[in-house]
């Protein structure tokens, strides 16, 4: 689902950064509704991750159940196999359950 | 009471950062109510954090006697014992008593 | 429980507002702690409310179960009924549970 | 599917105000998701708002298409229906679309 | 340019905020862009302001020359007319020029 | 100590506000430290309160025990007095004890 | 010094808000800097204060000696003789002096 | 049209940072107006970048359709073209589209 | 006068941070107050700085002329004597005088 | 005219920071009165730089032209050689200008 356009300056090392306040999925366990602000920052190779299929993408998590450290690594995993970014962090920033505020930080580095 | 669920990523160090704005224990000297945020960094290896047990063992304070310096510790041993993590810093944020704002901060490194 | 003291300028109409940002109590339902931040705001007559045997009064419902918006109304009788001011408002700011934050206000006026 | 409990102190005229950030709807043109913050805030008569169902009355607009006017006076009618207050203020605040940010605000009074 | 929707609730008076951060135009005297946030705000009679219509229309000042006092009212004055509204206030909060920041306020109210 | 200078535009009613946020004086029980913000405002009538004079006047307080209620209530005994305004308030913005934050506001309008 | 331009909108009573964060003059006493901000708010009658000259206009005091609650009054005095607006307001925020942060406001409304 | 003048001070490495908060351009796809901050963060060498060409340069982009990952490293080319850093870092803080806020930041180092 | 009690955790490096906002003591040329906010930052090696003790010894300051650059060095002296860290930083942030703003920083590392 | 004070502790490396918000000076092309935040950093040798010289210097400004990357850089040179210190950080933080905003900051170090 997620596609990417062909970076037009992949001899300079620079960072892209999208943020989305909008995320939400459902509780595995509960089936309750939760919900994120996604971060991810790159340093592009060959690829751009496209904008509008990135939405789209994190649209597809609004009626599947998703562990938060799990989806996390999931987003992570998705992006790097479309884009094969230099390097990569998705964060995970999600709201307030029982009292309790969780972030999940994940990084790739390409070898 | 920590109980932890394994990590379905144990091949990736990434971090889990939870906030609990919601703690409370007793002064031992004086008996009265003292007021803190409990913010928790780990890396995890093998296990998380299971978050209800978590917040169930911040309950566990509720009705006992700590000094600020002790509790933060304690609570960064009881974690460390439960889920083994890579790295991990448990950070006490103490409210105003006697117009002094206390902070502490301990942290864990495997070997 | 609630003491008070002889106001020192009952001549004059003016106002003392107290918020104290460390109530807790317990969900009757689920008997887990809620917090909150209560504001009193209210324009004495012959008396003041002790500060000290506030602070008492409020640490009385930490083990205590209470709904919101019963809890909030108890609070403003039971300081009518202590120190008979001209007018009284009291409000309860409680923290996130299940996603929404509840606030409740009460007021009093003297006849 | 909203439920209501006994308003405790019916007799005094108090405020109730509740916040859910986590609201999301789907855009009846598009089919595109909508967030947005619901804001509450009533006079109870006989009954209060029972939040554990208000909460999932909610999350019930998860799959619904919603324009933005309808949906806020649709909270609002239902609510009245529901408990019957004294008054009563809807508030929707629309994440932005199109670089606009959008609030609605529909008020309740009983005669 | 301005298109309506019909009003879906047009027995209730409510209010309809539609804040536009991006508005730009030029400033008549010297050529250069001025950039400003437009805030409207209305109690809708038959009609609703279309919202994609509306930001087509904010576009369309980008290559127009506008005084300040002279854009605000002119903005109020179409949108009345496009809208037939109980009661509309448009406000334009101009960025700073020459160390002084200018905002304009202009209401209108049906007979 | 409090010092006068005439108003030199006693045809027009206006106001002036001045903020003092380094107030302390001692607690008459413990003989404690307590510190607050103070929040003159008033319209002046012949005369205007001579802004060093009020500084001093201030610290005159330094050494001095002082009930919050009450040392709100002299501080504006003392200011009406010397300039004889129109109207004026004053605001003691008292830091948090024994986790309460006090405010006290008291008016006087000449007859 | 200060000019006028006509109002294009006459027939409609609306608001023009004019923040200059960057007025400075000189203590008459002692000679030093004195800071401030300094807004306008007012509704125009037949002209408009031009921006350009008002901010002349305000550079005008950077050499001269004035007191706070003068020189507020004074702007006031001059805006009203150069555009006759149906109502007008000045306020002048000065910074902290001696440990006291002074703010002078003036009104105006035609008869 | 990006001009320069002499650094007065070309023996020490120090940093210039501007930023621009009002850029706007075209989106190439769409044609719809995109709205960013410019942030610019460079170590002069020989010459410094001429602040009005800077705008200039900056307005010039108005009419023009550009991706965001494209036109940051567009005006980072040209500025270092103009000015020949020792150093240069540029951001670009786009508003949301489709609910997704993105920057972006190229960086250049004299070898 | 500073009293320590043992570190419960002495095996461990961990940091404690109080913050005093309610300091103040007398300018040694005028003799006016100065007002500041200190902030102490320590890893502790055998001992804790009692609080209480902490809170008096600030206290003691109230009637002392001190210079800031001289009084932070002062208390990070004491502070070492007493408590013996591994090591520690002292900050003292003092309210504006003469419309600057000044911190002083202090560090202490055992050998 | 800056003049200094002996250091009370040459013998320990500690950091003195002093933030000027008032600074005004001429554009050496326009004439049109400029405004900045000075911000200076430093760690002291044998000397101080007198607080009040300090300021007096900074007010030498006031009628003179002065290119922003100059100023900055006259300011480090003038108080490096006023008081000799092992390193310094001067900033300026200069108002908007053209919608632009302008920081310079310049260090030193000790050879």
């Amino acid at each position: 689902m997620l596609e990417t356009v062909p970076n037009p300056h992949p001899d300079r090392d620079y960072e892209v950064s999208m943020t989305a306040p909008e995320f939400t999925c459902l509780c595995p366990l509960t089936g309750q509704p939760d919900f994120a602000t996604i971060r991810v920052r790159y340093v592009p190779d060959a690829d751009l991750v496209e904008l509008k299929s990135f939405k789209l993408y994190l649209w597809s998590y609004r009626d599947e159940g998703a562990f938060h450290e799990d989806v996390i690594n999931r987003i992570l995993d998705d992006l790097v196999r479309a884009c094969r970014p230099k390097s990569m962090t998705v964060v995970g920033d999600f709201n307030v359950r029982g009292g309790i505020h969780t972030v999940i930080t994940a990084d790739y580095k390409a070898k």
